[in-house]
């Protein structure tokens, strides 16, 4: 048995919990990359409260982490599209270093990112490695809807909701999201964007179809306002939404599938009020209609916690671009992630 | 690739789904085995309205179907316990046919039933079969809440809870939950029962702490009265029971474990009201605190749909006796449960 070895490729918000998560498993922090000129050179113990000194300092020269470190696995959290983190992850996979990655597109980017996927998918076959996108999506999303469809005798529909709070990410993403905007003027902008960008749910909804082995027939996204029937202040935007106008909108994916089920799947970004949470609401139409709420789930706990417990299946995986659907089941590790050569 | 074939052991109210399941599915039902005088001799496509004779006629002379057919497994839907099913699925396993139940107790009968699981255990593995016990308890009391785990980073204590309508089950049942009685009369009788009889919830939770590498230090069952705001008619009692009285009962089972983690687990029964349905709710303590609930979940389909779901993974364990727990992950079968050879 032996510790398993981290670089956190990217210091962020979720980088904190992650290292945290990683340190009290038993992991070996080996390297840690940023760019963030306020972090650079800080020791990645204190960067993330882990109460001790790692003796490894945050540093802007991945090349030079990657190269002075074997490390079993980089966690990769940076962007959330395959291009953005294209050469961040080529830079570990070229090193024979497995990665896992927070970034949404991840999940399942075969078909909206398929050159660079395939890119990755031939190079980590190469060297010998794997890499995975991974989250609240892995389990909340996917693997945990494909078990209920196990406890189903004749599925017609999955229907999925989950939603976050447009206020924690700034004013360009509540703008993005048509908030403030009356639903005409939704209607005449962010309901028929020029190009497309798939939602979460589009690369989310594509591999529950792979994990039940259904085949995209048509896959379509509509944007969708949100309004709201009382006054709600936004933060973000430093004003007042007068009720009847949009506090963010919802991209619902559809896909049909030659198998004839159809997946549905809604995201949900919008101003939240004092009650709301996340949420994460799922519908079987079938025998027997099915349905299940996860009650506002900690997202961003999940989302580290599941990367860190993935850690275990990803070393077992075979070699390539493999998705969190294809992994063997996640565990619980009730002892430290530490394992046998 | 070729068919299943599935001998149906029990035809009762679970069977009418099971076999109509298996069928849609594509499975081939050789041999159904009832000892009730009302079906014995009927064919099991009449029986359980598939539309089609099988040319099967239910038999009550379970050798002798045993004997003149070449099942891949036995669908035993029988009874609750290890000790009532034991002769039955005895004779499917001393011919080498895999076995799947219902039975409640068999989902982890190990400590509860030791010696009789020790003694299939041993046999399954000399004739090279299968026995597992399956149903509502494998998904949604078991492997949906070690998936939900998995995306925990530090798990405190796991409960549950999951409800039945004692008017589905006869009188006797209703009595034996303490309907109608006061909370002092329950206490002064099923509050402290001479001999503990293991709840579905005891068994359930042992899995679970299978499941998850824990060790298991101590486990207790407390028997809990239900009791009722408003008067509620039983049909079952023929009576109106009356605001302040019990209307059933739950038994809560909790294990402490060695590794800190305590499960607990709670099964109710009870007279349910006009809103009432069944119940399937699950609380994680810890980081991050996680909440599901399964609404009204259609217990029945559920469990029968399981158990069609479960043979392909029951057809791949290994010999012996394997609990839910340890099976490959549950899938639901897009297309027929045929499998190759």
């Amino acid at each position: 048995m032996k510790r398993i070895r981290v670089v956190q490729y990217g210091c962020g918000k979720m980088s904190k919990y992650i290292l945290r998560y990683l340190h009290a498993k038993g992991a070996e922090i080996v390297g840690a990359i940023d760019v963030n000129p306020d972090i650079v050179g800080m020791d990645v113990g204190d960067f993330a409260e882990l109460g001790i000194k790692t003796g490894v300092l945050i540093s802007a020269d991945a090349d030079k982490v990657l190269d002075e470190c074997d490390a079993d696995v980089a966690v990769v959290t940076l962007f959330s599209f395959i291009q953005d983190i294209y050469p961040h992850v080529e830079k570990c996979v070229s090193r024979g270093i497995n990665v896992i990655t927070t970034c949404e597109e991840a999940i399942y980017p075969w078909t909206t990112a398929a050159a660079l996927t395939n890119k990755l998918d031939a190079l980590a076959k190469e060297t010998g490695c794997t890499v995975v996108g991974s989250g609240m999506q892995d389990i909340f999303w996917i693997n945990m809807v494909a078990m209920v469809a196990g406890g189903c005798h004749d599925i017609k529909k999955i229907k999925g909701a989950y939603s976050y709070n447009v206020e924690d990410y700034g004013l360009a993403l509540a703008e993005a999201h048509g908030c403030d905007l009356t639903v005409a003027e939704f209607e005449k902008t962010l309901a028929h964007p020029t190009e497309v960008v798939p939602s979460y749910a589009w690369n989310a909804a594509e591999a529950i179809c792979n994990k039940l082995g259904l085949t995209v027939k048509s896959i379509k996204q509509e944007n969708v306002p949100y309004t709201i029937k009382e006054d709600i202040y936004s933060a973000t935007l430093g004003k007042t939404i007068k009720a009847g106008r949009c506090i963010g909108m919802s991209a619902v994916v559809t896909i049909e599938t030659y198998q004839g089920i159809v997946i549905e799947e809604e995201t949900i970004g919008k101003v939240y009020g004092p009650e709301d949470g996340d949420m994460c609401d799922w519908w079987i139409e079938g025998e027997p209609a099915t349905e299940f709420h996860v009650v506002k789930p900690a997202t961003v706990e999940h989302t580290c916690a599941t990367i860190v417990n993935r850690i275990p299946s990803l070393l077992k995986a075979p070699a390539g671009y493999v998705t969190a659907d294809e992994l063997e089941e996640i565990a619980y590790p009730v002892y430290p992630l530490h394992y046998s050569l």
